[in-house]
């Protein structure tokens, strides 16, 4: 057990979560439009995620609300589409929620990695 | 845009990241036991998450309902203590979970970085 948490308050609070980010379809969509700046047809986008067009709208609209992506309607060979892309609000804010993923993988895994050093008492021999 | 996003169909879902554990408040839990191996007081756990009694209890039931933690009742130094342990279920679980993420972190970033190589165009030289 930690002798002082206290001295840790909030230590496991990850703040920079952003709720908005941090719900699992949404943290797809941003994934997959931070690595295509050109953005993503909203069908492709669907696939891609596995989403039904009435979850995949619904997030879109929270995402648009928090000022993370833009949306746009337009034609593409005679047939009407829609266009998504990340905001660079969204870039920004998604780039912060990202280090704080990381944070918490660098938290979690040094308890699962086997140390060489320091498992073994000191000063014991076999002698 | 992606040219045959039909092949990468699903690659956003992310459906190892459990809901049990992405929760934001949980996956602090989950974090602050998993380095701790003998477990953590309630009182200390509540102050290393930034949580109220109410939050953490409920928090705590729903992962204990999911195999995840083991919650033991007893006395130190005359009071009531209780304390939390991650159960091997929780601790195989998040960590999976934890592959999962990293996994985002990995399709996130090769856009975050920018490459040494390939962004010059071949054969231009200033001669």
């Amino acid at each position: 057990m930690a002798k002082q948490p206290a001295r840790e308050s909030g230590r496991y609070a990850y703040d920079g979560l952003d709720r908005v980010i941090h719900e699992k379809a949404r943290l797809g969509i941003l994934t997959g439009l931070l690595t295509r700046p050109d953005g993503l047809l909203f069908n492709d986008l669907k696939s891609l995620c596995a989403l039904t067009d009435g979850n995949l709208s619904r997030h879109l609209t929270i995402l648009q609300e928090a000022g993370l992506v833009e949306v746009w309607k337009g034609v593409k060979g005679k047939r009407p589409q829609t266009l998504v892309r990340l905001t660079d609000r969204g870039r920004g804010k998604f780039r912060e929620y990202l280090n704080v993923l990381e944070g918490v993988i660098h938290d979690a895994l040094p308890a699962e990695q086997p140390k060489a050093e320091g498992t073994f008492r000191r000063g014991w021999s076999p002698a």
